[in-house]
């Protein structure tokens, strides 16, 4: 079992011990700092309440269901306790936050079990079959769309939750074919550090990287950080194996294949809702030598756009694009200021920058080339520099890129600290086409802003383009707001609604790489319509005639 | 309607009155030289019979149906005419052609309809499931797989051929997202033709070509002869409208989204069995002002086969790469030599390359860059001639590559005139990883070879290696046999599932880009699994639950 729960915060981000990493004096700024940009004040948030305080349903499973769980996982596969069930009860969203902090788990399984083997999920699947329990694969749980809830069909006895983290093996490197296939519970770290002796990666870097699973990557259409060189998953899956209530669904190691529609496409995006996905062969690469980060001021959001529409078009070998909007560029520099330094040279440079044009609407674009000698990665460093230049880019060196890197997988760490300040912070993310993507950045703004200025008196809203493609790009909305500590996820339902309303009025899709889940169901038909959804639905039924799989989301 | 089916030979392949264009001396040559080549005398085939006596079965639609049929596609868009019933009755794979020349249609469909609109393709779809007629959605009718033949389930009352040529408008261009929408009927030049006053290409140039429409290509997961550059139609395909028995399908216009499984990935490779592909959203391209063709001489297929492998691993901007096979590279070098002349400069720089062991192993690789100019060509084909000579490869210049520029829709015609001197042409092709696409390669072309000799006495076995992808590439194959006039179909499919057989033995897909259709029905449920087979059947049914939809193949 590469992730241990129990070293794990339960009711917020990351590992226990972990933190932002700010000193006392620069909470205090940043606090002031926030409430100037919010020009609001917040009031604190009560504490979390303890684990001991919550209050859960009793466990539904008859002893013989659990005798027989036992017989299939093992005695420490199969747990009950008020940590396990919490924990596998609520995903890693705003609300689901909201809701641990108050010990509100309304839907926590009955049981945890953790299969050891594929034969065990199947043992899983038919105990659960036999006793009607709805069944909740379960990786990583950082879901933020509330996919690993343990919803039930009115009807079922129970729920079980089924963590696939003790399924982490590596199952073989495939030198020649430059694939390789592992168990689906392995997470983002084991997945790596499997790959790391042999000088491969899969390039695969989600937000979630170090608390998601292969599986979870796949069932919810994950895209990674490093997209623009690496694809998104559907990129790199060659195939999979998927175990089914009726049995295993398995896809051919072939490069492509023209016989009939695509079962991987299938089981991508199904979010636990045809079985749980047990095993996957994966396009690797070469690991990179060097990773060149670098960093490109430009006068506005439109022209960092253009750089990256243009890099995109033409090509260029760049494994990471990420181009902050206005604000989100002001207030990454507010987190990075030191305010124990009198003289902050930043400030002092960005302050000589906005006499050449680079003012208030400036806007950051952090990017990476990733090659295996610094010779092999200049080509493509010197056209995005060529690109950039064309569209008034100023270059920043290696230190913004750096920064980027550095904290990249901390910002989630942020996000409780703000909790505890009482700030929401919430986040909203999809695709759009170039013809519609700066007007959408406009309209979803504008509606972010308001829906928190009706609901939380004040908002700061801000994105950034965070994933790129020949036709299009995604768009990744954050959101701070202060609390209605009396009123908070009646607020965040609120705001939620409001801004995929914009999205979807955008010609947006209603999510890039979140997923579904139950947050934004609400919305699925209007994508997919009505005969879409059926389509899927019946493809659902036939490997799961009974609905057991992860009901009440996506289908 | 822009492609007239009256300009087209019913009974071979494209335009009446273009042919292969050899000169009778050449044809004489060729027919030694075939002789030799496949150390057996082969036997002209009796004349193709002509159109009036062929027997069809009289039209089964009853006049209310028809008089419908007319009401929503105008009185010139229904015919019940022998030659409409028998081009729309066969597509043209060996068997058909077969067929065709002997006057044997077994399923011609009772008439064939042509829709100019979307909502007449719906009124057709109402009408033929009022009256319980099956509907064959047809395009360019090039299937080499059975996927247009009329067959009807156990009690339909007869069979309707959708034909969509007239579905062939360009929607709009979208010059700020690159992408193009076209209805669905629009065949190969037309498309290219209303792309290019836009300085636009989509690239996608499969062998058909010229007889096949967008519709085809998506229903088929066709990929063209450019997709190292361009992609196969999967990565061509924004967004698609599809009309089902029970209303229409669309997808949303966005670069990507995780929102649930993917709808265009069940429609690309749906063979008409879901619905009417009606109209699609396509990324297109800056078509290139310069085509630089060149080829390249290796001592072996494996030295060749690591060339093409690393130029797409690493990244090398190529449109085109074709490796021919020794047998295949023998054959071109045959079909292209003069037999007038005396001295043949190529067989002499041949027999000179041989000292230096480029001898009877020796493979041809075609391969071609597409840029906006000549400098912005020379990076990647300055990196294709280091690849190749990496590994051994012989520079021969731009002309190979010009002449296979020249001739690559012209083969067909070839296949006709061999068929009329009683030689059997006959193409495989599957996908195979690299580690196994060596001795996939030598497995096929001994089962080719085996089972051309037990069944026609001789043969000539060849492939090519035709796309390739990080993980692997597709093989085509070609087999030249003589034909046994009083069993050609038996004989036929005797090869056929022998070679078949060898290739999912060899863990290759039963189709990389021809489809499955009839011909490859039998072997599907082993590529898919029977569970895979019926979650694709279930959102079958859903979207069509009478099987009104091109009965018979794939579901």
């Amino acid at each position: 079992m590469s992730m241990r729960r129990d070293q794990l915060r339960w009711n917020g981000w990351g590992r226990l011990g972990e933190s932002t990493g700010l000193s006392p004096a620069r909470e205090q700024w940043l606090r002031t700092e926030l409430g100037r940009l919010l020009q609001q004040g917040f009031t604190p948030s009560p504490a979390p309440v303890a684990l001991e305080q919550i209050q859960l349903a009793p466990c539904k499973l008859k002893p013989e269901s659990q005798n027989a769980l036992r017989a299939a996982c093992g005695d420490n596969g199969v747990s009950t306790s008020s940590l396990e069930r919490v924990t596998h009860g609520l995903g890693r969203s705003l609300p689901d936050l909201l809701r641990l902090r108050r010990g509100d788990v309304p839907h926590a399984p009955d049981a945890v079990v953790y299969p050891a083997s594929e034969g065990a999920v199947a043992s899983v699947l038919r105990i659960a079959a036999d006793a009607n329990l709805a069944v909740i694969p379960f990786g990583g749980g950082s879901s933020v769309v509330g996919g690993v809830e343990a919803l039930m069909l009115r009807g079922q006895a129970g729920a079980l939750c089924l963590d696939t983290t003790r399924l982490d093996a590596l199952v073989r490197i495939d030198r020649e074919n430059l694939t390789a296939t592992f168990q689906a519970g392995i997470d983002g770290p084991a997945l790596e550090a499997a790959l790391r002796p042999h000088g491969l990666t899969l390039g695969h870097f989600p937000q979630s990287f170090e608390f998601s699973t292969l599986g979870g990557w796949i069932a919810t259409r994950s895209s990674g950080q490093s997209s623009s060189g690496y694809g998104a998953i559907e990129d790199m899956l060659v195939s999979v194996r998927v175990m089914t209530p009726e049995g295993v669904i398995r896809t051919l190691s072939v490069p492509r294949s023209a016989a009939g529609p695509d079962l991987n496409g299938l089981v991508l995006g199904s979010e636990g809702t045809l079985g749980v996905i047990v095993e996957a062969t994966l396009r690797v690469h070469d690991a990179p030598a060097v990773l060149e980060d670098r960093g490109m001021l430009f006068r506005s959001f439109a022209d960092g756009v253009a750089s990256v529409r243009d890099a995109t078009r033409e090509g260029v070998h760049v494994a990471v694009m990420r181009l902050s909007d206005a604000a989100e560029t002001v207030l990454a520099q507010t987190l990075r200021r030191d305010p124990s330094r009198r003289f902050d040279p930043a400030t002092a440079a960005l302050a000589l920058l906005a006499r050449f044009g680079y003012g208030e609407g400036r806007t950051a674009l952090v990017y990476a080339v990733e090659a295996e000698s610094r010779r092999k990665a200049s080509p493509a460093l010197r056209r995005m520099f060529s690109i950039g230049r064309r569209h008034g880019g100023m270059p920043l060196g290696s230190s913004p890129g750096r920064a980027w890197r550095r904290d990249r997988f901390r910002t989630p760490y942020l996000r409780d600290w703000l909790l505890d300040q009482g700030i929401a912070v919430d986040t909203f993310e999809t695709a759009l086409s170039w013809g519609r993507l700066e007007s959408g950045h406009d309209t979803v703004l504008r509606a972010m802003q308001r829906a928190a200025e009706i609901h939380a008196g004040a908002g700061l809203s801000m994105a950034h383009l965070s994933h790129s493609y020949p036709d299009g790009g995604c768009l990744y909305f954050t959101l701070l707001y202060p609390l209605d500590h009396a009123n908070e996820l009646l607020q965040w339902e609120a705001i939620k609604r409001e801004v995929t309303e914009a999205i979807v009025a955008a010609g947006g899709t209603i999510s890039h790489h979140h997923g579904v889940g139950v947050d934004h169901l609400p919305w699925l038909a209007r994508e997919k319509g009505a005969l879409g959804l059926a389509a899927l639905r019946a493809a659902r039924t036939a490997l799961d005639p009974r609905g057991l799989m992860n009901p009440g989301k996506l289908l």
